[in-house]
C-alpha cells in the first residue's frame, strides 16, 4: 500500500507528460499522457502514485493528517521548466521604449547607451542585497504562474570578478524562492565598454580565466555565446564553446536572432544542448539541428516584441523534427515573467498546438537545462506541479492570461501571500 | 473641509489622466497628468479630493471608520476601459487552434464549420443561465486585471430574438459583476447559415425589424457592423449604420482587419464613434479618420495572433492625428481578458510609448464608448481605480503580465475571494 501525505484530486486532466523518451520530436510533442479524472498521490514532497481518482482509495493509504488539496475540475500540469532567462539584472529599461516606439532597433538603441550595457552599468553597480532582492522577487512572480525550475544566465557584469559574483548568486536564489536554478555562464553576452577596441583580449579573458575559474567552482551547468553580428563572431563564438565543453559544461548558443548568421549551424557541428532564439535559422540549417540533436529554445514574446516582421518559427522547427522547448527569456528588454503568456504566443504566434506547447514548457525544456528529473508527473519525482483552472490541456495557450488555481512545489502549496 | 470614507495613499505616482478634453491625439496622448506621492480621497464610492500625500492631512477629514488603503509605493491609474469584446458568448474552440496551427485562415476555419458560427450554435444553444455565468466568470477576471468599465457586443445569435436576448443579458451581467457595461447591437457579424443564400433578407431583418426593437427598448448604446469581404459589404454596412444613427444609435465599425475593403474610409464618412481593427487601412484613410474625429479602436493581441505579418497600426495612427483607443476584442478568437496583456501588446507591437497606451485604455477607450465621464482619476468621478506595483507608469507596457495590487470599484475593493 502507497502512502501519502498530500493528495491532489477532483482534475479534468491530470497531464503527465511521462511517456517515452526526451526530448520529444514531431507527433510525439503532442502526447500529454494525459489521465482523466485524475489524482495525485504525494509523500514527503514527492509524487508517489498518478492515476484515475476512482482507484485512490484501491491503491492509496492517507497518513494522519494528510492533506486533501481540491483541483475543483482543473487540469494539472508539471511545474513549468523556463528554458531560457536572464533574470538576474538590476533595474529596469522602461526608458528606452519612447526610443523602440520611434522605430529605433536593439542595436540603434545600444548605440545611444542604452540597451544591454545601459543594464551592465546597473548591475555592476549593484549591491548583492539589492540583486537578490530584484531577481528573488522576479523568480517568485514566475513561480505564482507555475514554473518550478528556471535557467537563469549571467551576462550583466562581462568582467571576470562580476560575472563570478552574479553565478555565486543563483544557488542564494534558489534557496530564498525555492525553485530549481539551472545557472548558465553567459559571460560572452556583449563585448564590455571598455574593450570595445581589444575584443580579442575579452575572449581570451573569457576562454583562459573565467571559464576555468566557473568550471572549477562549479557555478555554472551551462556555457552559452551571444552569436550575432557585431557581438560574437562564429570563430570567437566556437572557440569559447569548445574551451566550455573541454572543461565539462554543457553549451547553448543565441543564434540566428538578429540575422542568418550560422549559429545554428555551428551549435549543430559542436552538438550543443540548446540552439536558442533562431529567428531567422535557414530550413537546411533547421535539418542540422535535428541531425544533430540540439534542442531548439524558441522565445516566442521575445519574437512578437523585439521583430517587426518575424514571428517565432516554432512551428517550422517541429515540423523539421527538432525537438522544440520553450523559454520567456526574461529580461531587462523583454520583462515576460509567466509561462502561460509564452505559451499563448507561442500557440498564436508560434502556431504550436497546445499540447506541443506545454511539451516544450515542461519535459523539452527540461532537456534544454540536461534534466531528465524535472518536467512530468510521475511516481518518484519531485512534486511540482500545477492545476489551472480549465477542463482541459487545450485551453492553455489558447486562452490568454490563465494563472494557475494550485501551485505545488516540492508537494508545499506556493502562494502569493 | 472635504470629508473621505476611504483614502488611498502611499504612492509613488497618480495618473489622473486629467486634463484637457477628450479625445486625446497626438502629443496630448502621452500627458499623463502625475501626480507624484499623490493621495486619493473618495467618499461615498467618489472621488472627493486628489493630490500630494503631504497636503492630505491639510484638505481632507476623514470621516469616523473610514478606510486607509496603503499602495505600497505603487501606482494609480485610472479603471481601465475596455473598448471592445464580443465577451457575451457560450463554450471555447480551443479545438481549432490545430487548424489554426496547420496553417489555415480564418476564413478557412470558418469554411470547416469553426470559427464564428461554431460559437454562433453554442451560443443558439446556450440557456441564460449558462451565458450569465460563463461570462459573468471572463468579466471577473477582466475586473481582477484591473478593468472598470466594458464594452460588450452582441452578434452571436445572429437572428432577431436571439440578438435582443443577449442584450437583455448585458444589464444583468452588469449588475452581477458590478462593473459599468456599454451594449452594442452587432448583428451583423455575419450572415447566419440559414440566410447564407439570402443575405440581403439578414440585413432587411436588421434595418427594418431587430434595429427599432433595440432602439425602442434602449438596449445599445451603438450598431457596430463587420464590414470585411465574405461579410457585410460596404453598402450594406453603410445602409445599417445609416439606420441606426437614424434611430439614435452610436456608430462603430470592423473595419480593414482582413482587407483594405474602405470600412474606415465609411467611418469617416459616416461619422462613426470609433472604426476598429485598421490593420490594412491605407495611410490615406487614417488622415481621413482623424479629420472626421473617429476614434481608432486597435486591438493589438489580436493582430499578434490572427496576423503572420501584419502588427497592430497604433503608432501610425497616433502619428496621423488619430485618438487611438485600446481594446482587449476577448473573443472565443483571442480569448484574452486582461488589459495589462493590452498594454504590452500595444507598446510592443504596436509601438506606443507606455504613456501613450495608457491614454488609449482610459480616457481614449471611454470617449469610443460615449463616455464622458470615465477614465480619469478626478474629484466627481465614480473611484473607479487601480494601484499597480510598479513605482512608475512607465513600467506599464514595458512589462508583460503585470496586475493590479489594490482595485477599487466605486470605492470599494474588489478582491479575487
Amino acid at each position: 500500500m502507497i502512502r501519502a501525505d498530500v493528495v491532489l484530486r477532483d482534475l479534468a486532466e491530470v497531464a503527465t507528460l511521462a511517456r517515452g523518451p526526451v526530448p520529444r520530436v514531431g507527433e510525439a510533442m503532442a502526447d500529454l499522457a494525459i489521465v482523466d479524472g485524475g489524482a495525485v498521490a504525494i509523500d514527503r514532497g514527492r509524487i508517489v502514485w498518478v492515476g484515475p481518482e476512482r482507484r485512490l482509495r484501491r491503491d492509496v493509504r492517507l497518513r494522519a493528517g494528510a492533506r486533501l488539496v481540491p483541483g475543483d475540475g482543473g487540469t494539472a500540469v508539471p511545474g513549468f521548466v523556463d528554458a531560457h532567462t536572464h533574470a538576474l539584472f538590476a533595474g529596469d529599461r522602461s526608458g528606452e521604449i519612447a526610443l523602440k516606439a520611434a522605430g529605433a532597433s536593439y542595436r540603434q538603441i545600444a548605440q545611444h547607451g542604452g540597451g544591454l550595457l545601459a543594464t551592465v552599468r546597473a548591475t555592476r553597480r549593484a549591491s548583492d542585497a539589492r540583486l537578490l532582492e530584484e531577481t528573488g522577487a522576479r523568480l517568485r512572480r514566475m513561480a505564482l504562474a507555475g514554473t518550478t525550475t528556471v535557467e537563469v544566465k549571467s551576462g550583466y557584469a562581462l568582467d571576470h570578478a562580476g560575472e563570478l559574483r552574479l553565478l555565486r548568486l543563483i544557488p542564494r536564489l534558489a534557496r530564498r524562492t525555492g525553485l530549481r536554478l539551472v545557472p548558465t555562464y553567459l559571460g560572452a553576452h556583449a563585448v564590455p565598454p571598455e574593450r570595445i577596441r581589444r575584443p580579442e583580449t575579452y575572449v581570451d579573458e573569457i576562454v583562459r580565466r573565467t571559464l576555468p575559474a566557473v568550471a572549477r567552482a562549479r557555478l555554472a551547468r551551462f556555457c552559452d555565446v551571444f552569436c550575432e553580428p557585431g557581438f560574437f563572431t562564429l570563430r570567437q563564438s566556437a572557440r569559447i564553446l569548445r574551451a566550455a565543453r573541454a572543461l565539462g559544461l554543457g553549451l547553448k548558443l543565441h543564434a540566428d536572432e538578429f540575422a542568418a548568421y550560422g549559429g545554428a549551424r555551428l551549435a549543430a557541428a559542436l552538438g550543443a544542448t540548446s540552439a536558442d532564439h533562431l529567428l531567422r535559422t535557414p530550413a537546411r540549417d533547421r535539418r542540422r539541428l535535428s541531425a544533430a540533436g540540439v534542442t531548439a529554445v524558441v522565445l516566442p514574446v521575445t519574437a512578437f516584441a523585439s521583430s517587426t516582421t518575424r514571428r517565432s518559427p516554432a512551428r517550422e522547427l517541429v515540423d523539421a523534427g527538432v525537438a522544440v522547448a520553450l523559454g520567456s527569456d526574461c529580461s531587462p528588454a523583454t520583462w515576460v515573467e509567466e509561462i502561460p503568456a509564452v505559451l499563448a504566443a507561442a500557440v498564436h504566434a508560434g502556431r504550436l498546438r497546445p499540447a506541443e506547447a506545454l511539451t516544450a514548457a515542461t519535459v523539452n525544456a527540461a532537456h534544454a537545462l540536461g534534466l531528465g528529473d524535472a518536467g512530468t508527473i510521475e511516481a518518484g519525482r519531485s512534486a511540482d506541479l500545477s492545476v489551472f483552472p480549465v477542463r482541459s490541456t487545450a485551453e492553455l495557450g489558447y486562452r490568454f492570461s490563465l494563472r494557475p488555481s494550485v501551485i505545488l512545489r516540492q508537494g508545499k502549496p506556493v502562494s502569493s501571500a
